[in-house]
């Protein structure tokens, strides 16, 4: 797997959650959380998120790898139902890239 | 931003962080992180879910855009300590690509 | 202890909670909690489950007790925020009581 | 409800948790979560705080009161899994109730 295809997963399976707003909730999994609603899938990551904690202090390495794309599955169409693209999270990301160090851990704090 | 870019910001992010393993925990929120241990750096993923969950249902547009970003750092932070590449995620969500409507519904459910 | 004790601190612990309503923040931890408002209270909640979590599968026994005992604080402060006393909750679970076997596990499902 | 009352529903519960242990899974709910391992049953609590957590947020006084009973049931079974009585808890919450103002504060801070 190349680096371009690795990357455009995300993109790719973004337009494809895209795809299933409005369709019948019986015909697929994401057509069925897309009609929940946002509070059904805030849930469904919040437990995503747990087992995300659990494989990784517990489980095999393949597990870990199993639910951590869970977990980005769900947050995707998470964004997706309130409005927001991969690409809106990923320019944030940028935006910290220049801060490091000391002043990073700075910036982060609350 | 190009979509080049937009994807290649977790791979850079991830290179960072693996670069700041062994790093003195007072020089960077990564290294600290990162000397806290698998446990720590898992129940701090399992907060930024929940915040990322608070946002998603009563936040801002702009706030759920920072806690998803949070979380795909913290994410990532918790692959590296795992020794686990982004690129080993993505490709589970490849294999799964192929999977759709009713049956992908089958494949997920536990 | 005997089993008044054991029980009467629920009650007497709630009671605290609800006479640092209205205080002022500096004052005490609760106090702090109180004025910060219920989706902080539900995210601390959410906090001290992680850790609930996690004290499970990897801590001492120790570790699991002293968690449990926040995360019930934690809740109690939550139900105090919404006019919930801990009664209702016990009323609750009381109604469920009759309900057992088979039928105890179809009432519970969703 | 008396104050007896109320409060014995938290050691009935147990009690009746700690009956269902080794008890065919198939029979109730209770003796299949047992049957899970402890694992499992903190994956449950935590799934029981999310939901917890967006009663309190978004959800009616009688949501947040049924999710909250529902925490509270599984973190019995957690402990019962454990070897833990939730008195045990309730003595470390009474530990700490000496404890007030900045000073609890100060103490409950990590």
């Amino acid at each position: 797997m190349t680096e371009t295809n690795e990357q455009t997963i995300l993109s790719r399976l973004f337009a494809l959650i895209e795809g299933r707003k409005g369709k019948d909730p019986e015909t697929s999994y994401t057509a069925q959380l897309l009609a929940g609603g946002v509070g059904k899938i805030a849930e469904k990551l919040g437990e995503e998120a747990i087992e995300t904690v659990l494989a990784a202090v517990t489980g095999e390495r393949e597990a870990l790898i199993h639910e951590s794309a869970d977990l980005l599955y769900h947050l995707l169409v998470l964004l997706a139902a309130r409005g927001i693209r991969p690409e809106d999270v990923f320019a944030e990301l940028e935006k910290r890239e220049g801060r490091s160090g000391i002043e990073e851990k700075r910036a982060r704090k609350r």
